[in-house]
Formats: C-alpha cells, structure tokens, sequence
C-alpha cells in the first residue's frame, strides 16, 4: 500500500515568479514548485516534496552501491582535526574547509570528504589480506565553504553526497573494485534518467593515478569538457592531451634578429611583423618551488595556470615578479627567447615540436629572433599539455575538432592508491605473512547534486518533470474542482495507492482548476489523472506530463494502465 | 528478496575486551559486537551492523510519524545565527552550542534543535488557516558540545535525532498534535520493544506549558526519575509535587525564644536542642532580579536551586552574598525567621502548610525561636515545589512511598504553545480574515540514543541481544566449520533469504566454532541456526538468543519456522 498524499494537507507552495536571486533553470523551479527553500546561502532545506526526490535518489544510489558488495557506514560530519593534519588537507583545502572549535578549544572541521577517517577505520578493522577487499560508502551530509555558493543545490556549501571507499591489497584489485564503481555508476545514472558522460579527469587535489568523471551535460553546468562529434572521445578540458609530432623534413633558414620596438605584447609583436599570432612563441616566466622555469607556449594559446600546477605538484608554481630579475643578465623582461635560456629548465606544449621554427624573444631589449628551431636552436626540457583547451582542437582520438561543452559533475571515480595508506600506515598481512600496504579507490556522487542535475536536464517550459524512478509520485490526480470530481479523485487515488501507486492528488478546495493544471505542470509529476468533464460518467483524462498526450480512461483502465 | 550477508566479507571485527574507557553495558557492547567504533569525543562512526540497527530504529519511527500525518523535510544542520538571536538561543545555550565561522566571518551554529528554522519554514510556506494544522518532522543529524560526553552513543556530540513539530492555530489543535506524538510514539517505543515510562517533566530551557518525556529505565540512564510501586505515576524527579495540606485543630503554644549559641548548621541546632532536624524550618535567602527573597523549607530537606529557577523564569536567581546583608538589620545571617520577614518575600515548600509549627531563627544572633506557627506567626507568599524528592516521598497520585529510578530519556514531547510564533510574529489569516497567533508543539526521539536504550536493556552476560525488529538480521547462520557445514549453512542462508528473511551468515574460514558461537551471542541476532554436528543429514540446530532454547530442524523447518 502506497502512500496517497493529499495536496489540501501537504505543506507545498507554488509560486508563479522565479526567485529574484536564481540564475539557473533547476533553482528557479525547484524554489517555485516547492521542493526546496532557502535558509541561508547555499544552505538548504528541503521541502516534502523535494525530501521524497531526494531520497528516491538515495534509494537507487543505496541500491547498486549493495549490489557490489558496498557496506553501508554512516561516519560523523564533524571530525578532529588531527587525521587532516597528517594527510595535509587542513591547510590544502584553504577556506573551503569549515573549521570549529569546541568548549576547550580543540579543532574540528566539517568533513568534506573522509579519505582520512575511512582509512584509520580500515586500520583499526582489517588485519589480514583475508579481510580485503572491502567497499564502505555511506550517504551523508558534507561541507564546503564554497566563495560563491549559488545555483541553488547544484553547489551548496551544506550538501548530501554519497561517498565510497575501496580497500584492496594489489594494484589489480583497485582496478576491479574501480570497475565496480564504474558499472555501479552507470546503472545509478541509466536508473535515474540522466544523461551523462565518463570523462577523463586529472586528480585535482586528490593526488592519484586514474579518475573519469561523471558529467550531466546542461547549460548550468559549472564544468566545461570537450565533446568529440566524431568519436566517443569525452573529457574535462584539463585532461586533453595533444600528441608530440615532431616536423622532420623541413629546412629553416638561420636565426636571423628583427628590430621591433614598442611590441610589448604578441599581438603588437604579430601585427608589427605582418604575421599570425600562431608564428610567435610566447615564453612565460614563473617560479617553481622558488626557481625560474620557462614554459613555451604558441602566441595564440594561453597557458592554464592550473594544469601547470597539476603537473608539476607538489612543486608550488608562482608568477615571477621584478624582483626576481634582479640579477639575471640572461633573462630580458619581454625579449626571452629560448635560445638564450642555458640556465633556465624549459617547459613547452607538444605543439612546440623538434622541427618547428618560431618567431620568439632575441634575449635583447627591443628585439626578437625569427627561423629559432625547436631541436636546432634550443632544446625542451620537458613536454606537458599545459595550454587552454579551444574549440576546435583536435581529438587525441580520432583528431577531428573538439565541441565545448557545459555539464554538471555528479560523479567521481578515482584510483587514490597508496596516498593515504601511507600516511597512515595502513597495513594488513599478506599470504606470505609479511605486511602489504593496502591501495585504496575514492568515488563519489552528489546525492543532492543530482537532483538539480535531473531538474535541469529534464524540465521543460511548463516546469518540472521528473522520470519516473525519482518523482515525488507515480501520478498526480486533480480534482477539477466541483464535489462530484473531488470525490472520483478521491476515490481513485484510494484505489491506486492501495494497488501500490505513489498517488500526489490535488483535492485541494477553493483553488479553480486553470491553477491545478498549472501547478501539476510545474511539479512535475510524469502521469496526470484529470476528473474533470466526464467525471459523473466515472471517466478520467490521463496526460503524460512530458508528451502532453491525453487519454479518456475509466477508472479500472486508469488503474491497470498506472500499475502496469 | 532480503540480504544475506556474509561474515567473510563483513567488515566486523568482535573484540575480547572492554574499551578501557568504556563505563556503560551498551558502550562495552556496542564497541566489543562491531556497531560503533569512537572518531573523536562524543563523536562516532556507526559500522556496518550499528548502520542496520541505526535504520532500522529509523524507519519504526519514519512509518509511525508518516501514520500521524507527519510531512518528512531535511533541514541544514549548519544553521544562521540570526534567528538563534532572535529565540534568545543563541546565547542561552552557552558553551553547548558549537559555532562556526563562514569565509566571510559570519556566524553560524551547528543545529541542537531547530525550532527557529521551522518556524520560519511555516510562516515562509503558510498563510491560512486552512494550511493548518501540519505536522512536519526530519531524522536528521543534531549538535550539542557536551561537558563530559561519555557512555557511548548514549551521550554523543553529533547525534541523529527524529525532531518534529506541531503548527495549530488554537489551543484545542495544539492539544490533539500533542497526543498524536503521544500515541505514535507509544507506538514507536513498543514497535522498538522498549520498557518506557510517560513522566511529567519540566519545561527545560524550552519555555512553555505542557511536557512529558518517555523514559527508558536502565542502570546507565543519566535522568532520575521517581515511580510509583503501587499506582502508575512516574514523574522526572523535578515535576514531582506536595500536596498543601492545612493542619487544623492542634493548639500550639506561643513563640519561645531559645538561646542556642554554636549553632552555624540545621545539624547542630537539631542535636543543641535534641530535635530532629524535621522540626526546624531552613530559610534559604536568594536575590530574584536583585531582590531578596526567602524560600523555607523543612530542615531536613535540601533547596532544588533549578526547580526554584524554572518557577520564577525568566526571573534570574542567585545566591545572595555578604554584601547584600549590608544596610539590612532585619535579616540577621544564619538566625533568619519568617515571623520577622515583613520586607521580604517568602516562598515556601507546600510541608510548611498553614497550622504547622516550627523551630526557626529568631532573627537575633545566637537565638532561635520554638512554636513558630504558619498562619499564625508568619504568613506563606507563594508556595512552590522546590525541595530535592527524596525516595520515599509520599506518591501524588495514591500517597504511597515513591522509588527512585534511573532511566535514559528517549523522546520527549512538548506543548511550545506561542514562545516561537511570537518571536517571528508567526500568523495565518484566520476563518474570520483576522491573523491568528500560530501555536506550536516540539516532539524528539533520541534515535541514535534509542539504539544504546535497546542495547541497555536488552543484553545479558554473553552480549546483545536485540528485539527482531531493530536486529541487525533475522536469523544468524553458523557455519561450524566443515567444508559441508559451510555448504549447508550458505544453502539454507541463500533460501531464507530468498523467502525474505534477512540473514547473517558465519562462513569465515580459519574461525574456530567456538569463537563463533561466541561472536553470535555477541551480535545478539535474535535467532541462531547452527549448522553443526548433523549437516550430513541436513539437520540444524536453531536457538533462541534470549532463551537459550535449542531444537533440531530440517531445512525446510527451519524456513517454514523463520518465515512464520
């Protein structure tokens, strides 16, 4: 027996303005249509409309997460502040981190993930290889004192997220237990009705080998990836990598020096020389770990500051300042060339290939140097994907020009290998009686997340509309209005709930019907059973919220049709 | 189809021991059986055994509010602190209440209870009479900073708590709200297989008018509270009152005064005089906003200095100081009596009823005075229940010698009336078209609390030993240890799980049987099938974890037995 709510007893308000302060489509109609409510910024409530959404997700996220042997736990929100001390996160994670203090003084944070605590609990638990593999998750309240909280639960700073943790002794059963987690998100994401990609994502803050994101794609989304057309290809724009292709065959003249005045930047450079700015090598100065490194880049490209970073962590990257030149002959402020970069280690994108001739800095004031040759003329240290990611770029698959495009990331899955584990020591003995340091896998899913992300991708003019396996019911009835209609909802909502149909009917009196219509518009419910006209005859209008196709049922068709 | 979990694959780990810090049955147990392993003080993680029982304790208490009408919501825990503010709470709470500061320094609290927020919600969702009553409730994760936090669960720091609250607009709906959580949680704490007591309780620092809590009697309770062993009263030790009973008819003589020097304490005036020390009358002086009162009570009894506050809130109390004698010749330190009181307020315990007559101070250093009679001499301001209950103490109800007990407080329920609705000026258009004061009830059950009454008053000797309802599992299969054993124990495991019963099966390898008859007693599955010495013919051994009783039964008994 299913649960009939009654709209004249359910605390459900609509409204038919958006909110002043919403900006995306699943904030404006989950405020309007009473699922959700503000209490401060990005911190939320849910309403009971938006607690059942919610935990319809929950459900099918518990579900296959049991299937593939996960152990469900429930670890505290607020956590000591030693375990992050030894992993580093308490200083990493900067002000994201919500940070307490209690009556004596002690500190405290407001997790907003527990790689820490899972492995010491593993620690404390598991002695033996015998013990492994294991998978715990949990489905729990994090935090993340995000600068600019918006968008309504799509990033809120208090947020529900299922997260999960795989313990195992080899590297092969990391990769399986990955496996796992990767066909367990496929089938939550199929269940709920998302439409989703796997991406390849570098590791963030983690520190790890392998991790693929799960993305939702949709205008609101806060991420942007790469799409190709042409091939399944998918990832986050810092994970797309252009293949070194050295350029063999071609002669370059000599080096040969330009005067160019007053052409501080490449595009002046470019238009003083009558080239594109793609000629250019562009040479950008930064500091790592306190010393001067030059990383080459086409004219036409930026360099991203964070994938850098990414690559070269846990260096610490830095722009250089005046003062650094101080003291450097060799390096002429506007005018570096690699060429003349003997002391200096030289990073360059794989489009700076041996065999490719550049315009580039003469290392004189108010000079540059054209025919410099990658390989002849000067020699690169080092080749990481360091620049911005462009439409059009080519597919490291199939090279056809990559689409961009905005997505909402609700799931990660991550390969974190020993980091913790030797932070902690996290041992257990092996076959062979000696001790093995266990290799451990991070997933996650942003429960609450991926109720906006639903919203979002499955909303339409009207309002929402929710697939089936997450709606807040299977059917809306509406009680047109007059007494005769109220009481054939009535009666059929008894008759579907008792069949097991989740029934939300709108028995609500003194509201005229135009004003039911619209609101069971905006909610969403995916089947709508109308007792309207035809009510005295005992026949219903069945609409399908998504299509707008009506149908005239009696009620024992309107019952075996909602149970089918 | 239910689970079937197996111990290989489980991550439990019994232990042999007590936690060396553990005080309490249930803090021993629930550690030593794998429910609950301590991240921090007062702070716990719940593994994957608690995590079930957690739930289940949950969804008792989800269904039961859901039959009362109950809407679930989820508020934030981290919680603004201007509506605590605007309560008074904010600052009343004192160091229980953990705060946190955002980026931008604004202040936040974590959620010890969230009158305030749902207040808001209500006057945010609902404007009309006809939107009320509502019931709305959440099992969510509460805050409070204990001093001492100990025993386990019982006491925690972060705890799960099912909190609701009543929206009426009249005194009458209140009153019907009120009993609605009654009844469900009557409901609830039976479903659970609780022994529980209904006392009238105080107020607390809540403010308001009617309140009872629902008592669990066990050793390692930390609330006392008195029983009736011949009526069905049960009070908190704080709502326990005296009949006023006038004496009438004795003739008394008049005052004498008595010298009686030496006598700083009711001690030693009792033995100067040889009169027990009932026969004199303590004058306890304290200063009620600034202003001295007296509050007398029978010499052998102690002043409630938190009964008498609760009386006279929100009127401050305090002990009065030297000073304050200064300038005062009618009161005389440590000879007080009331007959010499007549600028004083006295408030005095109902004991001290019209026509009783006493040994009091004389009001002159070193004398006391005899025949002191109430009504004639000295006449009672207010009469207030403010001594300390003593066992033994008359029964309200039937006059028999109360028993006192110790119990640990597993839901308390609450008539708030309009405290809230006044602060946030919470109105609905009433039938007439005028605004209506909402008035408002506050229901909570201790559901991470429920789960250590469970353990308290269930286990024996040999470990826990949980009610079916709230088990980890049905049935706990042990595999004693043979390859064929082990085969039938997962053969009979797999086809009771398939009838829907929920099944923990011991199919380690490498456990010796003994050990594992002692982890079943430990976990305290309510039932445990052996599959032991008579596998080979299919026949098992099922025992009853409370009793102790065993039987033999095929496979197919002992499905048809644990479906039943």
């Amino acid at each position: 027996m299913a649960q009939v709510q009654r709209m004249s007893r359910l605390m459900v308000k609509t409204l038919r303005d958006d909110p002043a302060d919403a900006e995306t489509l699943s904030h404006k109609l989950l405020v309007r249509a009473g699922y959700v409510r503000r209490t401060s910024a990005g911190i939320w409530t849910w309403l009971p409309l938006g607690k059942k959404v919610l935990e319809n997700v929950a459900r099918v996220v518990r579900e296959e997460m049991d299937a593939i042997g996960g152990q469900e736990v429930l670890l505290p929100a607020l956590l000591p502040r030693e375990p992050y001390d030894a992993s580093g996160r308490w200083d990493e994670y900067g002000d994201l981190l919500f940070r307490v203090k209690d009556r004596k003084g002690a500190d405290y944070l407001l997790g907003p993930t527990h790689e820490e605590i899972f492995t010491q609990i593993v620690k404390d638990q598991c002695s033996s290889y015998k013990d492994l593999p294991v998978i715990l998750y949990q489905i729990q309240t994090k935090y993340r004192d995000e600068a600019r909280p918006r968008s309504g639960v799509l990033r809120g700073r208090e947020f529900q997220m299922k997260d999960s943790y795989s313990f195992d002794t080899t590297d092969e059963g990391l990769v399986e237990s990955y496996g796992l987690h990767r066909e367990a998100y496929q089938k939550i994401f199929a269940r709920l009705g998302l439409d989703y990609r796997i991406v390849s994502a570098v590791s963030g803050a983690m520190g790890g080998s392998a991790s693929e994101e799960f993305l939702a794609p949709a205008a609101a989304g806060e991420d942007t990836f790469v799409d190709c057309p042409a091939c399944d290809y998918a990832a986050n724009t810092e994970a797309v990598t252009f293949a070194l292709t050295p350029v063999e065959g071609v002669e370059h003249g000599p080096v040969e020096e330009l005067d160019t005045p007053d052409t501080p930047t490449i595009e002046t450079l470019a238009e003083h020389l009558g080239v594109p700015a793609s000629a250019t090598l562009k040479n950008l100065l930064v500091k790592v770990d306190g010393e001067i490194v030059a990383v080459g880049v086409p004219g036409d490209r930026e360099v991203d500051l964070g994938k850098l970073g990414e690559h070269l962590a846990p260096a610490v990257v830095e722009l250089v300042t005046a003062e650094d030149f101080v003291g450097r002959a060799d390096l002429v402020r506007g005018y570096v060339g690699p060429q003349g970069l003997d002391k200096v280690r030289y990073i360059a994108d794989p489009r700076v290939a041996p065999g490719t001739a550049w315009i580039t800095g003469a290392n004189k004031a108010d000079k540059h140097a054209r025919n410099v040759v990658c390989g002849r003329d000067f020699e690169v240290d080092d080749y990481l994907d360091v620049v911005v990611v462009e439409e059009g770029d080519p597919c490291p698959a199939c090279g056809t020009g990559l689409k961009m495009d905005r997505a909402i990331e609700i799931g990660h899955i991550f390969q974190l290998g020993r980091k913790y584990a030797d932070t902690f020591q996290l041992d257990v003995l092996g076959q062979n009686g000696k001790p093995v340091r266990v290799t451990m896998g991070s997933y996650g899913i942003g429960v609450s997340r991926a109720v906006a992300a639903l919203a979002e991708q499955s909303a339409d003019s009207q309002g929402l509309c929710w697939p089936r396996e997450v709606a807040p019911a299977d059917v809306h009835v509406v009680a047109a209005g007059k007494a005769l209609q109220t009481e054939l909802a009535l009666d059929v909502s008894e008759k579907l709930g008792a069949a097991g149909v989740r029934v939300l009917v709108d028995d609500r009196a003194g509201v005229s019907p135009g004003v039911k219509f619209t609101d069971s518009e905006l909610i969403g419910v995916p089947q709508i059973l109308v007792a309207g006209r035809r009510s005295a005859e005992g026949v219903l209008e069945l609409k399908d919220r998504r299509t707008g196709e009506r149908e005239e049922l009696t009620v024992a068709e309107a019952i075996a049709r909602l149970t089918a």
